[in-house]
């Protein structure tokens, strides 16, 4: 996607591999969206790291981020000798691993490079198929939220308004997003889509990230509180609304996405809107019975208590909002059942909740 | 209503007068809930400056304000001539009104006044009768809200899991609040309820006042994102929402509140639980057909942009949130319908949106 730097708008990913420096690079989100900046990881270890302070997240791009750390990894390797390569490999692997123990899809990222490496013989050829790997597996990621784009821009008429929540955009992948894909599509077919940015606290990840996204690729929106969403909606200002997953169940439809997205989908059925989950195939779980079965973590107290930002001399500063004695609760994410959402975006198509069985691999 | 101290716990209105010092003394609210002062506004021009800067906020609060800001303009009088007291009288009264045209609580307060100031004869008299008058409004204000707590107490069964959203506490009012009330009510009736506090953005008047106000009265509660009430609501864990109103439609039952209430109320009969709003008469309108027709003040975008605080030492600092080219939209209420409100508190006992009308003086 598009970010405006001083030498003009210049197209980037949210992570890409520097063969030359052997170097993972990254945009470091932790700055957005008052400074952009790449962030150089030089080894798998500065990689690793930059997974655990989440200079990286979101699905997609973790999942690329640890496919390009263990190809990184491999290169770090100096010697000819086979079984030390594969005892350094399970190292790295473990490193990366324990960044952040709960991220599927930063051990699908690693097992779809650790397949290929292991189709080599040698180090020189395991190296060269690790990166060429780790190329793949992020171009893949950026192909499927393409076709998520593809599907999706058929429910984004000229001029229509858009509600989103939190970050599914291309800083929460390879590029293009998952909620964002149908919007960003929809641009490049020339159709002009208005987007109310749900602000999404306590983390707020749409005030800082999706309208920093919007605003680098030149597409109309406006912030608003959360609060205000559904008046928007009962005003009849809301065409659409198309919001992400961290974990959709397949059996059943239901949809885990960051704390907020149940009360949406509430209000918009009430209102009559279309309400769209994007999804790339891997968030869709088909272990699990039903969405009642998805555990939800509960964060820090402090994101509730704080908010975080930058002040008039451009320094980043936290400050408290409650008095000291109060408490806080801090779910991160919500369950909303199948019977709100009208239908589920995929690389594959749009599927209504129910029919998205129709995927599941025998 | 009780406010911890270094001497321990004290009884404090929110603004009183002090007639030995003919000063207007109220809690300083913009200071809360990091600092907790006194302000003392030593003649009408300082009191009006407080009602203007937000020193003071809430209907109540600000009605009872003005009245004793009136009275307080009386006693600086210093002559015997009645001519001159009533162009006096008036000169006040304009620059009270002028502080915040659109508040109709604080021409009632001075209304009220003034119309028992006009029964004296003589200047000495007026003084007299101005004060006492603005006591009594005081007064009535506290037991309009003390009515409305007696009532909506029995919404409250101990252990009772209450929600509610911005702050219609006594902070608002004079005493006791609106919202609040029934919760302050409870206790006294040893009934044991937890609240949880909307922190209410972009203003987030729950997380600074209600949450500071329920931490003095000793009520257990936690502060949760407002997107996370719905998720609350869902699991079961919410038995009624509570809240208040800037203005209600006599004739259908509809309320203006605070920007969030509907996606609250709507959520709330998603889920089966009861919604309540706690409002003192003055708030209800008689005039308009129905909550389509109240407009919807559009406040300061920099409220969404900017969220403030204290930071670590202590100072009061705002930071920015989003990057520097997007835009905000912050409408300060919505309307909910009367269909999503299972009752509406008032001083004179709780009614069905439907039979507000009964209220109606002929």
């Amino acid at each position: 996607m598009k970010v405006k730097t001083k030498e003009g708008l210049k197209e980037y990913r949210t992570v890409w591999f520097d063969e030359e420096e052997n170097a993972v690079k990254m945009i470091n989100q932790p700055l957005l969206p008052h400074i952009f900046e790449i962030a150089e990881l030089r080894n798998h270890k500065e990689t690793s790291s930059a997974i655990k302070n989440m200079v990286v997240r979101g699905a997609g791009a973790i999942g690329a981020t640890a496919a390009y750390g263990l190809a990184q990894g491999c290169l770090e390797y100096q010697k000819e000798d086979v079984e030390g390569f594969w005892k350094h490999f399970e190292n790295v692997y473990e490193t990366l691993k324990n960044t952040r123990p709960t991220a599927v899809d930063l051990v699908n990222g690693m097992n779809y490079v650790k397949k290929d490496v292991e189709k080599g013989s040698g180090v020189q050829e395991y190296q060269k198929l690790a990166l060429k790997s780790a190329e793949k597996f992020a171009d893949e990621d950026v192909e499927h939220c393409r076709m998520i784009g593809k599907h999706g821009s058929k429910l984004i008429e000229d001029g229509y308004k858009v509600l989103t929540h939190c970050n599914a955009g291309w800083l929460a992948f390879v590029d293009w997003g998952s909620a964002t894909s149908p919007m960003y599509y929809a641009k490049r077919e020339e159709k002009e889509a208005f987007v109310f940015v749900d602000e999404t606290r306590p983390r707020l990840q749409g005030a800082r990230l999706t309208a920093w996204e919007l605003s680098q690729e030149g597409i109309k929106h406006v912030i608003i509180a959360d609060n205000a969403a559904g008046y928007y909606m009962k005003k009849g200002e809301i065409d659409v609304v198309i919001v992400g997953s961290d974990r959709t169940i397949g059996r059943t439809g239901d949809v885990a996405n960051k704390i907020g997205t149940y009360e949406k989908a509430v209000l918009a059925k009430e209102n009559g809107i279309p309400f769209y989950v994007a999804i790339p195939m891997s968030t869709i779980d088909w272990n699990l019975e039903s969405g009642d079965e998805i555990p939800i973590e509960e964060r820090d107290y402090d994101e509730v208590l704080y908010a975080w930002g930058i002040d008039d001399h451009g320094d980043r500063k936290k400050v408290r909002i409650a008095n000291r004695d109060s408490r806080a609760k801090n779910p991160a994410f919500d369950v909303t059942p199948a019977e709100y959402i009208t239908g589920i975006i995929t690389p594959k198509g749009i599927f209504k909740p129910d029919e998205l069985v129709k995927l599941k691999k025998n």
